[in-house]
């Protein structure tokens, strides 16, 4: 069959700083998950469109694109309306954990279609693979029934929503161009269109131990996701929030998946308390419902209820006791002093060396490894206090990983006042 | 084997605005040789540097590493000084036949390592392949034997100078990345330095027929190709020339291989004459010899004589009639009027339309193909005059290649004057 486009004119196209037709958009997305377009052609146009950027309707065109290159759900059967939360991925975020029993527990089915971690981010699927029993993999059809039964699902992505994106993620990751605004968005915003969902709430990240380094970029990419889920009527709304310093104060699996369940017991530390509500009441307000304060759901024990019911809709046993560390390293202050600061990316690399994350897809997880903070930005430490503990099950990596704290961690004379930023720096809507 | 660097840190570097450390130029060049470097990364940093350029520095160091690759040639030993002519490409650019055998004529060696034709623009060894019995492939000795003897060769360029960017090129050109003045520059000149010519004079061409169409962009890539030249010890000199307008009046093989017979014979277009004699004076200049016109050697046959012997050292006939395509279409003025313009790009793709170059590497060429011009801009011509000649073995190429010059020949009324630039625009030499 010949082809209506040639990939050197539409590489050449946006080369230039023009902006590509409808025609050339639609053409260079499904050529490339043909294998038409080859990969050095669309490493060349990705590093193009990352320097020379893609206005609101391209944007738009490329994400519808990559969602017709693959299979689309529907959630308009449920009795409930749903709404769904992505993060762009930050050090210690487990707030899916307690966040989709929540939302589930006050009325909104939520589907969360998850990843597992690369890199110094971790996996919501990594963490919940700690529960015993727990499995990721669901069909479309156990999905919508758990979701009708439970309200909450959290499991691994279908190979079948927007299969160009997963090559063409694959691509960008070998070939310097991740951080293209325009197709971060369009990844993320083509798996959540093509899924379904009536409201999408963003949870876009900015600090060290994010993608996104800078407000200004991460504010981009907000308001271009919610242009782009605006555009295709799901009512979306962006957060940007503070990834400067690790949420709450765990960073690993069965670690993570510990202080989720003290939050839903009605504890755990004040940050992933304060954003765990900020995105269930996001959530609820994008969902349409209104009257419920997620904060009771917490107190009267109904979001453990759902956390129960999710886990045990997949096999998992809430009760059985979380997998530990064989081997912990206690780090301790050397003076008296306040702690001011505590790098996200330092801490994220530190758990990941322990064993927590993955450098290759595929490669297995230990799901006690990880670091455990016993003091945050702001405390004051005495010497000889702990300020944080390393879990691992190979002794050999505490090494590299107290090499990825040493510039994390800086204590200062008392008196000192940490520079703290909000954990919730701003929100996007629609216009 | 481990690598020392990394590709992707080395397309970041490049893709934000920085300048690759010269540990880095070294790696990628010799990496992406061995394949170690894959061919997605490499677009991906190519068109990072098409958008991001290069610095002087770092454009020498990446043509050393891409000469690194490679063997290289040495001509010291010849008995006579050398230099090498580099035209950018042009239509009706057949300076090269007429040029080698005058400057041998005048004392100065001239080893010609030439390509074949893609696209719009002839190749030189496609040319002289027209010749009966004329033969493009020299092992290193035999070339170095005739350079003693004739005093010019022109012949294939082997494989062994700077594969690196053999295989570069290939990708840029299915990348959209060709246009890339770093790259352009190494490319020509990785292969003139590895050649080891003492001496050599660039014929960068701009206008509609050419890669540059901008006297800007012509003049960057002339001084960048000049300082890399000078930096490395060859006495380098650019000439910047119009290709608005075909050189001479034809365009295709045997037809160019007849028009430079005719240069060589003391007659010939005004224009191949200007340009062929303006680059000998600049070669014998660049080689260090003075007190010789070139003008003399074409008056006195010498010029003549070196052609000749040139030929015949490849084992061709210069008594042997050139061929002619079987087939012919005039075009003639529709009414009477001053040609006031002739597309140098319309021309050459019509000339490629009709058989004289090739969609392909490899595919086959007509010799006798291509676009006579019976009258050049400027001409005042009458109602039923000809004004061009098509030829070609193939009566169903007349059609596309008259499309192609649709847009390309304009007759104004009687009393119009062409505007028409100076055939050299520029001298560009070292500071």
């Amino acid at each position: 069959m010949s082809e209506p486009h040639d990939a050197v004119d539409v590489i050449r196209a946006k080369r230039d700083g023009g902006r590509l037709s409808d025609a050339q958009v639609d053409w260079v997305v499904d050529a490339y998950t043909r294998g038409v377009v080859a990969d050095e052609q669309m490493s060349a146009l990705a590093m193009a469109i990352l320097l020379n950027g893609m206005d609101r309707a391209e944007i738009a065109r490329w994400t519808h694109a990559m969602i017709r290159t693959g299979e689309r759900m529907d959630f308009s059967g449920l009795s409930r309306p749903t709404a769904d939360k992505h993060s762009t991925g930050g050090v210690g975020d487990k707030i899916t954990l307690p966040l989709a029993p929540l939302v589930a527990a006050c009325g909104v089915a939520v589907p969360q279609l998850s990843g597992r971690g690369l890199g110094h981010t971790g996996g919501t699927l990594d963490k919940l693979e700690s529960v015993r029993g727990w499995r990721a993999a669901l069909s479309n059809e156990e999905m919508l029934r758990q979701l009708d039964d439970v309200g909450a699902v959290i499991c691994a992505a279908g190979s079948g929503l927007a299969p160009a994106d997963k090559k063409l993620y694959a691509l960008r990751d070998v070939t310097g161009t991740v951080e293209a605004i325009p197709l971060i968005a369009s990844s993320i915003m083509s798996k959540k269109i093509a899924e379904g969902t009536g409201a999408l709430v963003l949870d876009v990240k900015v600090g060290s131990g994010a993608f996104m380094k800078t407000e200004d970029d991460a504010r981009e990419l907000a308001r271009t996701m919610v242009e782009l889920g605006t555009d295709s009527g799901v009512t979306t709304v962006a957060l940007l929030t503070n990834m400067q310093t690790p949420l709450g104060l765990t960073a690993g699996n069965a670690l993570e998946v510990r202080e989720s369940v003290e939050v839903l017991a009605g504890g755990g530390p004040p940050d992933v308390v304060e954003l765990t509500l900020a995105l269930a009441r996001e959530m609820l307000a994008a969902a349409g419902v209104t009257g419920v304060d997620p904060a009771d759901r917490l107190r009267d024990g109904s979001a453990m209820d759902a956390w129960r019911r999710m886990l045990q809709a997949q096999g998992g046993d809430p009760d059985a006791p979380l997998p530990t560390a064989r081997e912990t390293h206690v780090v301790r202050a050397e003076a008296d002093g306040v702690r001011t600061s505590l790098d996200a990316y330092g801490v994220g690399l530190a758990a990941w060396r322990l064993g927590a994350g993955r450098a290759r897809q595929g490669e297995p997880v230990q799901a006690g490894a990880g670091v455990e903070l016993h003091a945050k930005p702001g405390a004051t430490v005495r010497g000889g206090d702990p300020l944080m503990s390393l879990h691992t099950d190979e002794p050999d990596r505490f090494e590299r990983a107290l090499e990825a704290l040493q510039e994390s961690v800086f204590i200062a004379p008392e008196g000192s006042r940490p520079d703290l930023l909000p954990l919730v720096i701003e929100r996007v809507a629609a216009d």
